[in-house]
Order: structure tokens, then C-alpha cells, then sequence
């Protein structure tokens, strides 16, 4: 039979991962692949500590030639994450003319360009299904699933330890940092949870995807992001009261012309697909012009899934070792000689409803004075509710509005906060759907 | 620019779906595939009617040998529907060295065996992911998505007339005929609707799907298929007052040795995802070692879904004509040599919880007669409702049982018929999750 040399750099949790399904599942693997893949070494600083695989002693190596530029690997595995070494290391894989998994969206969203073009130039393939969606196959679907469609819109929720915090303070009602401490006692949150609690990590995420969906090479640094940490547990609570709920959402929509791309919480209806999507749970939702919608749901992270989504992508690169095939598949869905650079819709730009939660003065003319600077913006009320009356004290004052432009939005609270009826500034949430 | 030959048998629904992708998303499909789509010759009895599709007249012929036959075509398309001619088209094809692509769910189905081993012997590539599913890529998601797993279970909403039907009877309370009569009047269900509501074309997707996930062949006489015919709008409000949703569900589980596969209508809860699909929407369940629980989510008919998942196959089929390859993944998931004959479970030894609803006469000791013989076949009670009173008369006596074997349930309630305490056969639904 036919065996496929892989190597790992990288013996973490995700290393660990893949090591432990090639292991338990590999009669599984040949019946489907009709080759074996042959483990051949594993690079980390440190080949002591005891990961809870059994791995034998000697595929264990400090030196990461070893594994990079071993004539017995034929697809190198990265499992390092963060930008150096893991882009050095892929690179000298890819210059050896190895095949490269990884499953690093930081890295690949910040230096994509350069790496994809290098896998071209070496006539190497890049497999990175695990990225984006953990082991949901997104990227598979986005890449051959609609490869007949143009795609015009995607809603992600791709980021399990946020959808795990607003799931905990809706259902429980508690404050964002007492969820995140609970999140973080229970691993679900990293001690430095900026990158999550942010939105970096699902921005690094929705970059990749759009850069796919649409064909329009969508710079990282491009992306309007905006994090959890100034969701109260009395929006999420207004917001179902308005029949909606609260979600940390990847947008991108492509109308032929521009790109727009963010992420920011969001206020779906919550009779949608998405707004049932719970705790540690990623879905992706997305529409295209010949299949409509479709909607791919999963584990967005962990040891497990992400390892099932690192080897699937071992496997597919297998089958092209056996077959002597390369770039038969553009890793980013289109040829890299046909991405377009995307011409970016402005965040000021981008239309939507939104959630405003002032903190108003309760007394006579308030409402009418907020109203009226917004109504000479253009942007009319759907609803508004004064949540309690304390006549002369502040009371949350909550409204919708129908679609408007986020630049006449920013410019009207400004105006607002100036005329001293109003608390701090107000809570804005964006409203899709 | 590398063009590739593409010819379609059939000018129906679907085939004129096709055209309409090819012309419509040209540039897009070029800038993925990096070739182009020559449609070269479409073959229908009828070439004068109007499709509603701008076809270059010259490209339509009666004679299926100008497809099937051509030198000029590579991949030939099939959509023709049911097992004769498409069959006889369809090997004529791969007999003349074409790869093909299907969406044809019952000859596949019933003659998947004859046909994918003739296209491994003529060394060509069969797309069908249009089989199940209709546009959602549910077949890439099994074969590549998961090919680092193994697959332990499948619920899939497969059908989407009967899910139709069965989101109207909830929503709107009224009988099955008359549901069934507004989906003929829009255009969701057939002139003659047995295959549908009778679970035939459930059964044809989950006989494909099963054999995918397991590696288990799955003959499809073999599939346990109920239809929804006999659920009343009754029960599927004692089944939401039980927290359950009623869905045509077709479930496909292996435990590693036998494998059981029946389609049935299926209390599941109602906050499961699955619950909350509506309408003429199809999703698929799937629990795998690695990976976990996903779902995906979509159309699952009409013609421009399907078209979109019959152009991705074409696609698909394009790279490994442009590369020299074929054979590079295997079409049922695994190397058709190490597909195993099932070793299946009969329904006789299914176990689950039961929804049980008996017409009982309203007088005491009724109950307890019935729990008694329940209690002698071992099976349990979780709760049970007496929906009204009406002393001497008959009333609805509905129940939830703990998890039992299906034999001793059609053998206890053959009992209780002869009780005579009970008016005709109870309604029976089996429950999930």
C-alpha cells in the first residue's frame, strides 16, 4: 500500500489532536483514502512533557528540519499558532516543496497574500479548513459546495468563547466580566482574552471567508471590529423584549461592486437560525445567488474538532500526493491570478437598523428633543420603549430605528450628548436580519 | 484558455436550471476553475419548447448519442429523473469514457451498486452531490469534510414537501389532506404524492448518505419507511405540549457493527436545531467522532438549488479533467473496494422512546389495564395525559414511554386492541434525542 510521509511542528493541544486521530482512526482513514499516512516526525521545544498520546519516543524531535525538510514528509502540519515562528517554518516547508496544513487564521489573515502566493510559486498545496468554523467544513463548502454561485452575503458566528459569554449572560442575566471569569475557569476563555472578547479572532476569520466567498482579496486590518465588553445583561434583555438577540456577528456582504466587511455585536430576530446557535457553538450563514441559503453549524474550536478538520485536510492533500496533482484547487476558491483587490465599503457607509439604549433625564420634551436631532438625519424610530418612569432621575429610554446610514447615526448622537438631557453616551447595536 | 466539453441529457426543470448557471455565472466559474465550460450539446425527445433559458438552438438534439457519444464532451450531465432511460443514458455515458453527473436519488439509490462499479471500471468520475439535499453540499461534507472520522449518526429533514406539509399542519392546525392539497396548488407537492409523503424519497437520500457515513453498503429495500399520512394536527399538539417538535425524519446510526436505517415521522424536542426547520427547507444532523455534532442547513429542491449543486459537481469533475486525474476521491466516501455489505439492524430491535396515543374509553381502570400490559413488555412510563373527560365515552389517552424495543411495543399494543377498551389502532411516533 501506498504510504503519504506527514510531519508536525507543533505538539500542543491541536498537535496533540491530530496525532490522536491519525492514531485511533487510521484503518478508518486508509478504507477511505486507499493509502496510509505515515507519521513521520513531530518538531517541538520540548519532547518531554507527556500530552496524553502515545507517541513513540523516537518520532520526536527539537529540530525542525527534521520535519520541514525531511524527502520522507510529503505534507508538513503546523499546530504552532501566532505569526513567528509558525510563517518561518511554513515557508522553509513550502520552499522544500512540501504540501502545508495549517490551521492558523491569524496568520494566514495578516500574511495570506504572501503565503498563498509562495504555495503557488512551489506548486504546493495549502490545506486550512480548521481556521475558520473549527471542524465544520465552511471553508469546503464556501470553496467547491458553492462553486457555481456568485455569494452575496455572510453572518458568522465564529467565535465560541463570545457566543459562550452572551449565551451565559442571557440565560443567567450576569454581567460580561462575571461571565468572562467564569469562561475562563472553565478553559472556554483565555487568561488574555483580548483577541475573543475583542473580535480579533472572528475578524482574522471573516477575512479569510470573504476573501473567498467573493473572490475580493479583503485586507485584515480592513475590518470594522468592535468587541462584547460593553453588552449589559439589560440590552440583551431589551433586545428579546424587541424579539431579538444578541450575537458577537462576522459580517461580509459583496453587491457586485463593494465589499464590506465587520464585526461587532448584533441583534438578529430570534426566530432565526443563528439566534439559536448556543454556549461554545459556531454557524456560519451564509446566501448565494443560485443556492439561496444554507446555514453549516459545529464546534468552532477544541482539541477534537479542530483535529478532525487538520487531518480531513492531511487527507485531501494525500489524495493529490497519490494522484501527482497539484493546484487543482486554488486554496482561496478562485485562481490567485483572478482575486481582485476588494474595494471596501466604509463602515460610515454601511446601512442598517439599529439599537440605541439612551440614558435619559424622565421628564417632559426628552424624548421628542432626541428624536427630532435624529429625524434631521434621517433616521426614523421603528419603536421605543422608557423602561421604568422616575420622574427628574435617568431612565434607560430604548429604541429602534428603521435602516439608516452609520455616519448620519454617529453624527446625530454626538449632537445629542451635547444637549446635557442624556448619561454618557448611548449603547448602539447594530441590527441584521 | 483550456475549455472543457459539457453535454446534459434531459431539458427539464433541472437541466434548464443548469444552462441557466452556466450562462448566467460564466465569468465566475472561469475565474475559479481557471478554464471554461463549453456547453457543447443538450439531448431531449423535446427540443422546440421554451425553457424559459436562452439555448443556442443548434445545441439541442433528439439524439442522445450526440451527448453521450460526442469526442467534444468530457463530462456528460444527467437529468433526466427516475431509472429509465436515465439509467441506460447514464452507462452509455461512462461506457463511452465520459465523466458523469446525477442528481437522481432513486437510481442511485436502487442501482448505485451497478453504477459506481462501472465507473470504476471505466475509470471515470460520478458527481451527485444534487442527489441529497438538493444545494446544500451535504455529500462534500460526509466525503471530505469528515473523512477524518468515524460517522456514528445521521437525522436528516430530507424531504421537503413532507416538511412543508407538516410546518402547515403545526402552524396552521388544520388535516393533512388539506395541507397536502395547498402544497399541490403552490407547487411543492406532485399530482401524485406518494414517494413524498410516503417517505420513499427520504428513504433514497438516507440509503445514499448512510452508506457515505458508515462505509456500510445499504441496500435501500432495506430502509424502515413510515410516512406522514396518519399524523393529525392532534398530535402534533400533544406533542409540543410534551416539548416535542413532529418532524418526516430519516435517521441512519452505526455502532461499529450494525447499522439501522428508517425514515418516520419523529418527535424530536423542540429546542433542537433540527426544530426549527420550516417549510420546503431541508438539514442534515451528523454526529462524528471527532468532529461532533454539525448541521447543515438549506434547500433541498427546486431548480436553481439543485442547479447549483449539479454546476459544483460539474465543476469539480472539470478540475480532475484539466489535471488528468480521476479517481482521486471516491464517490460513496471510501475506496469502493473496502465498502462493507451492512450488517443492519432490524426495526424489530429499535430501541426508543414512543409517543403513544390511545382512543380509550373514559371509565376507570382503563388506564391501569393498559400500563399493565405496557408494564409486562417492559415498558415504562415517562408521563401520560388524559386530554378531557367524558365518562363512558372515548377520549384521547396520550403517553411518552422511557426508552423501549419496537417488538414489544407492536406486540403490547396488539394486546390492548384486544382489550376492546380502546377504539381502532393507537397513533404511534416514534421519538429522538
Amino acid at each position: 500500500m501506498k504510504e503519504i510521509g506527514v510531519g508536525i511542528i507543533g505538539m500542543g493541544t491541536v498537535g496533540a489532536g491530530v496525532v490522536q486521530v491519525l492514531l485511533e482512526n487510521e484503518a478508518e482513514i486508509i478504507r477511505r483514502l486507499g493509502a496510509r499516512l505515515n507519521l513521520v516526525a513531530i518538531a517541538d521545544k520540548d519532547v518531554e512533557s507527556d500530552r496524553g498520546v502515545a507517541v513513540p519516543r523516537d518520532l520526536l524531535t527539537t529540530d525542525v528540519s527534521r520535519v520541514v525538510e525531511n524527502p520522507a514528509v510529503a505534507v508538513v502540519v503546523e499546530t504552532i499558532g501566532g505569526y513567528e515562528p509558525a510563517k518561518s517554518f511554513l515557508l522553509r516547508a513550502v520552499d522544500a516543496g512540501k504540501h502545508v496544513v495549517t490551521a492558523n487564521k491569524a496568520l494566514l489573515a495578516v500574511h495570506g497574500d504572501e503565503i498563498f502566493a509562495r504555495c503557488a510559486e512551489k506548486g504546493v498545496d495549502i490545506g486550512f479548513e480548521g481556521s475558520v468554523g473549527g471542524g465544520i467544513p465552511i471553508l469546503r463548502a464556501v470553496r467547491e459546495g458553492m462553486a457555481a454561485n456568485r455569494v452575496t452575503s455572510i453572518y458568522g458566528i465564529l467565535n465560541g468563547t463570545t457566543n459562550f459569554i452572551l449565551t451565559e449572560m442571557k440565560e443567567k442575566g450576569e454581567s460580561f466580566e462575571r461571565v468572562l471569569k467564569e469562561a475562563q475557569r472553565l478553559g472556554y476563555a483565555e487568561a488574555d482574552p483580548t483577541f475573543d472578547v475583542e473580535g480579533v479572532d472572528a475578524a482574522h476569520k471573516i477575512t479569510l471567508l470573504a476573501t473567498m466567498a467573493f473572490g475580493q482579496k479583503v485586507p485584515f486590518d480592513a475590518v470594522f471590529t468592535e468587541g462584547i465588553r460593553e453588552i449589559t445583561p439589560q440590552d440583551i434583555q431589551y433586545a428579546a423584549d424587541f424579539g431579538f438577540a444578541v450575537k458577537l456577528l462576522a459580517v461580509a456582504k459583496y453587491d457586485g461592486r463593494r465589499v464590506e466587511v465587520r464585526v461587532h455585536p448584533t441583534m438578529i430576530p430570534s426566530d432565526h437560525l443563528l439566534a439559536d446557535v448556543r454556549g461554545v457553538y459556531n454557524a456560519v450563514y451564509v446566501d448565494a445567488d443560485f443556492l439561496g441559503p444554507t446555514m453549516y453549524y459545529g464546534q468552532g474550536a477544541g482539541r477534537r474538532a479542530t483535529a478532525s478538520a487538520v487531518v480531513g485536510d492531511i487527507i485531501e492533500l494525500a489524495r493529490n500526493v497519490r494522484m501527482g496533482t497539484a493546484g487543482r484547487v486554488p486554496p482561496r476558491a478562485f485562481q490567485e491570478s483572478a482575486l481582485a483587490q476588494a474595494v471596501l465599503k466604509p463602515i460610515e457607509e454601511v446601512r442598517c437598523h439599529y439599537y440605541l439604549r439612551f440614558t435619559a433625564l424622565d421628564k417632559p420634551g426628552v424624548l421628542s428633543k432626541i428624536t427630532g436631532i435624529l429625524g434631521e438625519y434621517n433616521i426614523s424610530i421603528e419603536s421605543v420603549v422608557q423602561k421604568g418612569r422616575d420622574a427628574g432621575q435617568a431612565v434607560p429610554l430604548v429604541m429602534l430605528t428603521h435602516e439608516a446610514r452609520e455616519a448620519d447615526v454617529r453624527q446625530a448622537l454626538g449632537e445629542v450628548e451635547l444637549l446635557n438631557i442624556t448619561l454618557g453616551a448611548p449603547a448602539l447595536i447594530r441590527v441584521e436580519g
